[in-house]
């Protein structure tokens, strides 16, 4: 039988089923006389979660190393938030109600925030949260999970949905692929699988009812397909397909080391995207050149208050010097709008992607602005850091950002602290008015990078999260080609490089146009990388 | 003694201070048991109020005509608006208030509604709820208006604010000037003191206070200056600006029946801006070559379903007729956003501006679309009717709406209905995309016309009602004058004419660069119609 679903993480696996048992978390309102008690419970079950957690972070750190077991700190750090516990204490309190639906209205509040947002590292938390309030929530209940840590070799994991707690606890030598109901591209299941690059299939909606424990599965990680206990033929066929694949990613491999040059001769850059300092290995093991954007919202996150400067220069320290020498883009702080930290009170507003954010919310904001500065500036003495500004929308922005980057240098020197003085900075190029008029911005930036999801965004007035209109978002729309292409021609009248940071850049069909437009640097996802490599080594330039 | 406030109504004015005198309406909460009694005494107080309303439009009627006496009629109708009236009902029910408050409460919430709506006319409404609601208000207190009807010849009305009502009371050959606290250049007493064509000052702030019945002022509408009680030697100097002004307007007037020609030689057509049918009337007086832009959301506000076809046929039909074969460019339902109406629910959207609306919303219910365009067409047999679609941003939309366009003309066609086969049907350019693929645009549509405050908005990213970065909105921005240039070039390509509908075709500023651009068509509000015909003639073409 064959099902469709998302594919979520390219490859092919042929294997066993095993399913993961839901134990059903039904959450009954109760109403409570004893307050104290039942705060007592909760605080319980939170110190429960956080031995669990404690021990599948020590498992983490041992078997898929440190960095990758960060995201068990950031769930324990959510146990230890006021705002988010004292919420449910709140709750317990001025409703009088039991722990348990206490907890459900304030993790359901959590995740409806975090699940509208349009950065995927922020939706990305709605996962967290769930998985960090399933995993009290359990404790208050009494059961416990299923367990996924003895399975045999060659085990295809099905799976109502999986947290990062699932995955975590998963031997990753023995599961070959990931199906599951729920989940889109960028479902934490699916980065999962990309970053395992192990194939998966999700949104099959009901795949944990139509198989069962020990079924054969072939998943189609190309084409988000599954074959549930398929013939000998389809076996056959789909281990050619396999065994094609394999040897094009021995292919791909081959590249890693290989610098991308077009058949026109023309060296050109493929990077990598990160939004955690961590995320640069993924980008080194996939042969990427640098980094082409970094952004630095994360370092703003999961915290209570602003970073200092000391912790900051850290993090940019940490990529620039295991880049040796590569280069790495880092965007100064692009929070407002749709992105809010909790220290820092924004004003409501009507069209947020129109609005206070970015650029504009650091310049008016010059107090945080200059820590990032001074932080980056500090950092630029231990590898190639160039700095990049976003939602640039004026010469005059461009012009006092820089300003103020100048200030903080003359600060730097007084205090006679090391930095690059001749450190690149340029800017995004994301709004309209940007790409139209990049002949006057080139004058002043020393590189562009075209952040093509806003770009697309602002150029046809269309919010691309809205599903009533999400239709009009075309990258091949004939006024976005012509912007991109202007942008690029601008950067290079000037003497300048262009690269882009937005989806686009990885997308294998528009890969081709963008050498055609003499595209001096793409910048993508880390597993996107050697693919991107294959295809600009490959394309004819007429 | 000098006051600087905001210039709402160009022209000098020397006369003598009458204060509209206002009684204070302090709304106290109070508990009440007998919710029954205390709905009647609301509904006493609107019965009271509508009695007042009559005899307020018989006088209007008399006076001004019945087209602008139309304002009390959609004052009467908010009264007989169950959703309004039942709302405060519903408020002394469930929260046990007096009929005070609770009407308060709903006003309140209203004008919030209508307050931060970008249209001018929408804005408008939210005086028009606030008229009202004193109205009851008063009726409820007990309190009575302070009096303007009884007042000598030279008077300059002084108020904290001026509703439709205080208006259609005042002596209109008598009233020579306003002066208002509050306000702004949209507000209703600006709109007004400029269909009257009197000077006036808005936004003084404490105005009421700082000058007494009978004191001599100076208003001076052009810089938004009032001098009180001023020394000979002012008055002297007022009177010769006045006079030099005058004979400036009497040239003016000269122009009304003038055909606009540039130095060049080249005829362009300047036009109005139009929201309701009776304000043609307007348009026609300053000399207006016929309407540019003809919003038709005012058909659908105001009312509890649709407009049928018929209705809107015959305000169609009227507009075409009075315009006696000069043009009018009919734009189709731009709803959604921040537009909304009561009987057409609406998705809550993250970012309105760039969300579902206009064109999108029309497409998508074709069921409204028809009615619109059946209309439309109809009227099309009664003068020189132009279609144009709003927010269009690719293509295959403006195909797709034309497409059902020419459904509407089989249909037409088929019950042997009357329209005009060959009208001309255009397109608004307000997204960034439409501007910079113009040439593609150019070869289907039969004009453009640039919409300058949606483009701005969009090509910056930034949205202009949104006070922490409306400094960023700039008309001058030079993206903003290449996608003009760009777009009516295009045009021109194509053999197509282009127009502008936005405020920047109206400002006396941008005007010569725009003819120096070859824009053929103007549209404006019909007060600045004279003064930019004036420009045109004399800007010299390089």
């Amino acid at each position: 039988m064959l099902k469709k679903g998302i594919s979520a993480s390219k490859g092919y696996a042929i294997g066993r089923v095993v399913i993961k048992k839901e134990q059903e978390l039904n959450v009954v309102e109760k109403k409570v006389e004893d307050i104290v008690a039942e705060k007592q419970r909760l605080k319980d079950a939170a110190e429960a979660s956080r031995e669990q957690l404690t021990k599948i972070k020590e498992k983490a750190e041992r078997e898929v190393g440190k960095d990758k077991a960060a995201v068990f700190e950031s769930h324990m750090m959510l146990l230890d938030d006021p705002e988010f516990t004292g919420a449910i204490e709140m709750n317990i309190e001025s409703s009088s109600v039991n722990a348990e639906k206490a907890l459900k209205d304030v993790v359901d509040m959590y995740m409806g925030i975090f699940a509208a947002m349009e950065d995927e590292y922020m939706r990305e938390r709605a996962a967290d949260v769930k998985d960090v309030g399933d995993r009290i929530l359990k404790n208050l209940l009494g059961v416990t999970s299923g367990d996924l840590s003895d399975i045999e070799e060659n085990t295809v994991v099905v799976a109502h949905d999986l947290t990062p707690s699932d995955t975590a606890q998963l031997d990753k030598s023995k599961v070959i692929a990931f199906l599951t109901n729920i989940g889109g591209r960028t479902s934490h299941s699916a980065i999962m699988a990309r970053t395992l690059e192990i194939p998966a299939v999700v949104g099959l909606q009901n795949i944990t009812e139509e198989v069962k424990d020990g079924d054969l599965v072939i998943v189609d990680g190309i084409e988000g397909i599954v074959e549930i206990n398929p013939s000998e033929e389809i076996i056959k066929a789909y281990e050619d397909k396999k065994a094609k694949f394999q040897g094009e990613q021995e292919e791909l491999r081959k590249l890693i080391s290989v610098e991308t040059v077009t058949k026109a001769g023309k060296r050109v850059e493929v990077v990598g995207n990160i939004g955690k300092p961590e995320d640069v290995h993924q980008v080194i093991e996939n042969g990427g050149d640098g980094v082409g954007l970094f952004r630095t919202e994360f370092l703003y996150m999961d915290r209570n208050d602003m970073p200092t400067e000391e912790e900051q220069f850290e993090s940019y320290k940490y990529v620039a010097e295991k880049l040796e020498g590569k280069p790495v883009v880092i965007r100064t702080l692009d929070i407002g709008g749709d992105k809010k930290l909790p220290y820092l009170p924004l004003p409501e507003e009507m069209n947020p992607f129109l609005g206070y954010r970015a650029i504009r919310l650091c310049l008016d904001r010059k107090d945080i602005f200059k820590v990032q500065l001074r932080a980056l500036l500090r950092a630029s003495a231990y590898g190639n850091i160039k700095i990049m500004f976003p939602m640039i929308s004026s010469v005059s922005e461009f012009l006092e950002a820089k300003k103020v980057l100048n200030e903080c240098m003359e600060e730097l020197k007084a205090e006679g602290k090391e930095f690059n003085a001749n450190l690149e900075v340029g800017m995004m190029v994301e709004i309209p008015a940007a790409a139209v008029a990049a002949d006057e911005f080139a004058k002043h930036a020393d590189f562009f990078s075209i952040g093509t999801n806003d770009l697309i965004q602002y150029t046809l007035a269309a919010d691309r999260m809205n599903e009533k209109i999400s239709y009009l978002y075309d990258p091949m729309h004939p006024a976005v080609l012509a912007l991109i292409k202007n942008t690029i021609d601008a950067a290079h009248r000037a003497g300048k490089w262009c690269g882009m940071c937005g989806e686009v850049a990885g997308d294998e069909r528009v890969i081709p146009l963008l050498v055609e437009y003499d595209l001096d640097e793409f910048s993508m996802s880390a597993t996107s990388i050697l693919k991107a490599k294959q295809i600009i080594m490959e394309t004819e330039v007429l």
